[in-house]
């Protein structure tokens, strides 16, 4: 109860920007507790175990954050599972769409200060001094830290996270429905970037309708594009048309999507984000692409393979790209556009306790829209 | 005898640069012949005649020129066979590496003088008004015209092409040895330039030291390219680095490609160019790629297909792109090294006469190095 | 009398889609007359006369448009006055945004027919075969041939245009209105992408509200970017909030305009677009700009210049960009943002023979808002 | 004495390669002294003296550098006279190209370790939380902090250095001839790769045989780019060949610069890279570079300004880019061309202790090359 309270004097301390001296005062009277409620499992596939665990210390380069929401996601079951080809660390305490306030920070720590709101996301760390961390891929980097999965997430009343990896989250902003942005969002939104598209340009987004596939919408008309999508029922293209999307092919009637996407865009689409990772989806993205035009692959299926016809690909000049996370900057961006009003993240608020059961819903593919976890509960 | 001298006449204008004024007196005094030597076909598969064959008369916006040499290309063969999507006009006179010299041209066309030197080149025309014309990608467009496909070629004496689409061949230059870079040339250059590289960076050409792969070596090698071949053998090892070549793994040798290449470039190529059509080595291209790296397929096997693993790709966000023919500008750039001397382009020169032996040699696989034909035999 | 209803039948055709058949039916039954109605001068600021002229003749690779609306810019201006480095074609029929129907053509014109709606822009035509021309830089080819400068323009009811220039009107556009599109709205849509911006990033358009200046907001917001506008008076910011702005800066009120631009911005803008052609306008954009952005200019004053400090410049990182007129690509574009709704244009119609008047009132400077011609009055 | 020979104990640590175990042992036997000699200032343009000062000490993500050579730039003489409009840190120890050897580190550096060469450049850190440091223009970050101006720098025999900041040097390089490359060399590849050229484009280099100069003409030529420099006198010709350099233009003998460049790269150079700080060099370059093509303003005169007319930027569609250094990429990359031997850079040698010397010769303008001084003299 104490913790609750606390909370909400800070969010009250940011939501009036009584500033630096409250702050000040904050940092010297609020206690951070030495145990916390999270989740943990101790090998893969074991027990989610919903219990109290020590609250984690800052390293230097560390803040400490009082996660009050985190989103979940389907590679948080992967963690679990263990089933893709990089280990996980054990124990663990999953989730990497964490939202929260600055309670805590290491000596060399700048730029932070008590009460800011900050947000954990899939990348919590690089070696900075790679190639790729130079040019800011750093999610690409070999040495990556990963919340929820090889540093322990958001599935915890406190947290730490590397300060130049952790997300600036405007004060003000709803945490609850900021916490799939800091991965979904960023996600879809750095998908759309990697299409390399202008305003005016066609983007089909297949599954359109689903988590990921209606953020995308939402960012793809922002961004000024026009928007085609793919997926199938009523339902859908009721959801689809309210993210702001303009021609919906439903897979359930159409007879030729190829045909129907290239004549409703007059040629076929300059980019696709296949956030479906169905391989046909993908196979058939590679066909109705508009010449010169660019296939993202974003999803990442178990086993799926892309497979274009070389022929087919060198006569169109077409692109296939993978992407994958954003960085820093894309993180900031996709997170301005939510802060702007422009994108809405609808969300099921659970307690961290049920949390075992969302497991379980995705686990037996039953699970509908996105879930996120009040960690008070 | 005529035509020879003629030429000879033409030639040594160009090369001591009495300008207009001899050109004109040229204009009146040259004597196109109505009938030349050429080699044509009346079905697919069906007989390679070397006979006389009408001179053809340039629209007005075309120019008339007197081929020289022209190369000779696979895509010549996969025209007489007709085993490609694309329907070729038939009789056909088929040829897209034409090197000459403009004796007349329409009344619409600019810019183009009697005496000039002109190259026939594989796109011979488009329709200028859709979206990929507009944007450069010429090649792409649907109503692209095809020199010795949809457009009689260059395996004749005199052929007509396009005023905008024909290569501007710098006077004094070697009409022989420059053909083959009217299409194989600009083609590799174009692939190094859609892998998007800075200097300094690693390419890998994969099939180094064949027609295509030596030219490409040549041509990364003067962009300031780091270059790493895959190709069999001592001699093909010695080719590769007579043309700049950094590091040669031999695929006859190497028990690991992959580790092979990594290794020997810190981490992986930052581009890989496909000049060889094997399934397995653009597989292979996939893996060894550096992450967020550049994987161009240029040639166009008749069944090949690309296969990337999705979760490979996104992870290392990996691009694989599909690069046809240059425009304008790329030919313009890729004659520009030629004339400069930083790639050369070794040939074996026969008469037009004997050109049916060569798409025999073609055939049956036989063929080594590039063939260019003499018009003039 | 005769041409109207000729050419309302012509619009109804293309309003009713009845196609090729149709139009082949007006092709052989429209009558072309020999002279018709335009404004010619003679020499540079000599009079401007609305009289009989004779109908242009296409050349092969040209197009006759019947034009009904010409929008007047301030270009038309100086091609009378002669006070540009470059020399008009004299006598002269001026203007540059044209739009109307194709109703003749050339032998070697392709891919129009008649009854399309066609557009004369600035640029008429290049010569195609030089580095700017080939990188799609047309309009910065020595050889440019300029609609109502180099070549009769639009200031007629029948012109000719080259036709890969021409710009595609799509059926059922309303001519008056898209007449300015054709010059204005190209030319601040070209300014708006050379600044190289990306959604979500802040963009000044210092003259917001005048006639570029509206038509820029209106694309920077379709494309998704955050407007602040510079101008002065609150007619002017109401115009402004209208066309989609979201921060306006009052050059009457502001103390700072540096300092207030900035600090909307959170730090600059990521863009300048300088529509208004004041030299200190300019100056003072160089020095509000965000560290990294670019700055664009874009009007032609007569002796303007821009001066930046080099150290600013430097430590900065900042970009000056000379932005000039649209290209076909850009023009296509534009034009679609226009089709879609997405971009509005005010416009004054007057009868063609009232143009002297606009020029004059051009001249003293008194013009306010776009002008547009009909020629039929 | 000591510090000698335990330096070149570890120097042969790195050439003989005997890797970690060597490196342990010397961890824990090297002896960081506490005192060490250094040059200092304590007040803008006071007594430069050479004295012993305290070792200083790593913090938590800084490494300690054994600096066994530092360049002289002109920087140092502004941060002493303190001329410009940023602060000095007082007192001060300059220097800002140092090469050594990391010989301690705090808790929290990774990636480094004992007997690793690394350098000091002029961005020693910034907040790497900003939208400039996340996009890589840490330069330009408004809490960029810099070796020898507000951090203290390499003009001494023990500095501190940020590790993500500090420049990694591959073992074996020779840290003399290394140490100007850290900026100079850095500052013109960055302004060579801001000037967004192609290989095979011309660049013109403004001051092409001063020391800057002369390095920019070497990454150009190992860039593929050809090379147009502009200088006085005979000896400069010869050393802007030797350098790769292809024609000269003699100011001292042109009589007109502008169209003796345009001819000489027909049209003029693709990119302009103005190294010299003269005024009416940098407008100049304006007025012969190629249509679309880029200026380059990289140095940093006191009170110079770029003067560029409107008209001719505008219809040239001319951009004009301020440079400063480079990023952790550009570093590296820099470095590589170094390394490879593409790059070589003539240096004079001379003790610490002589610093103030150097000093003098900066500020009576009579200095002649690089000088580089050892800490150990």
């Amino acid at each position: 109860m104490l913790r609750l309270s606390t909370t909400r004097t800070i969010k009250s301390t940011r939501q009036t920007y009584l500033g630096r001296i409250l702050t000040k005062c904050y940092e010297s009277t609020y206690q951070i507790p030495k145990t916390q409620k999270g989740v943990i499992f101790y090998e893969n596939n074991g027990p989610l175990e919903y219990k109290d665990i020590p609250v984690p210390k800052p390293k230097s380069n560390e803040i400490l954050i009082n996660v009050e929401y985190s989103g979940v996601c389907h590679t948080d079951l992967h963690a679990w599972k263990g089933d893709w080809p990089l280990p996980v660390k054990l124990p663990l305490v999953g989730g990497h769409e964490g939202a929260g306030v600055v309670v805590g920070m290491g000596d060399n720590v700048k730029n932070w200060k008590i009460g800011d709101l900050a947000g954990i996301k899939w990348l919590n760390g690089s070696c900075m001094s790679c190639e790729l961390c130079e040019n800011g891929f750093e999610a690409n980097c070999e040495h990556a830290d990963l919340s929820g999965y090889t540093h322990d997430g958001s599935f915890q009343q406190y947290a730490t996270a590397d300060a130049v990896q952790a997300a600036r989250i405007p004060a003000g902003t709803d945490l609850a429905n900021v916490a799939p942005i800091l991965c979904a969002g960023v996600t879809v939104y750095k998908a759309l970037k990697t299409a390399d598209l202008k305003p005016g340009d066609w983007v089909a987004i297949s599954g359109a309708a689903g988590g990921l596939g209606s953020l995308a919408v939402q960012y793809a008309a922002a961004m000024g594009l026009r928007v085609i999508g793919i997926d199938g029922g009523e339902d859908k293209k009721k959801l689809f048309e309210k993210c702001g999307g303009e021609v919906f092919i439903d897979f359930t009637k159409s007879k030729d999507i190829v045909k129907d996407i290239q004549e409703a865009t007059h040629g076929g689409p300059h980019g696709v984000i296949n956030v479906s990772v169905s391989d046909k989806a993908i196979s058939q993205s590679v066909q109705y692409i508009r010449p010169t035009g660019t296939v993202v692959v974003v999803g990442m299926p178990a086993n799926a393979v892309v497979k274009s016809d070389v022929f087919n690909q060198v006569v169109k000049s077409i692109q296939i790209k993978g992407s994958y996370v954003g960085n820093r900057a894309d993180t900031r961006e996709a997170l301005d556009f939510f802060t702007r009003g422009l994108v809405k993240s609808p969300i099921k608020v659970v307690g961290l306790s049920e949390l075992p059961k969302v497991y379980e819903l995705m686990e037996t593919g039953k699970i509908l829209g996105r879930y996120v976890v009040d960690t008070s509960k």
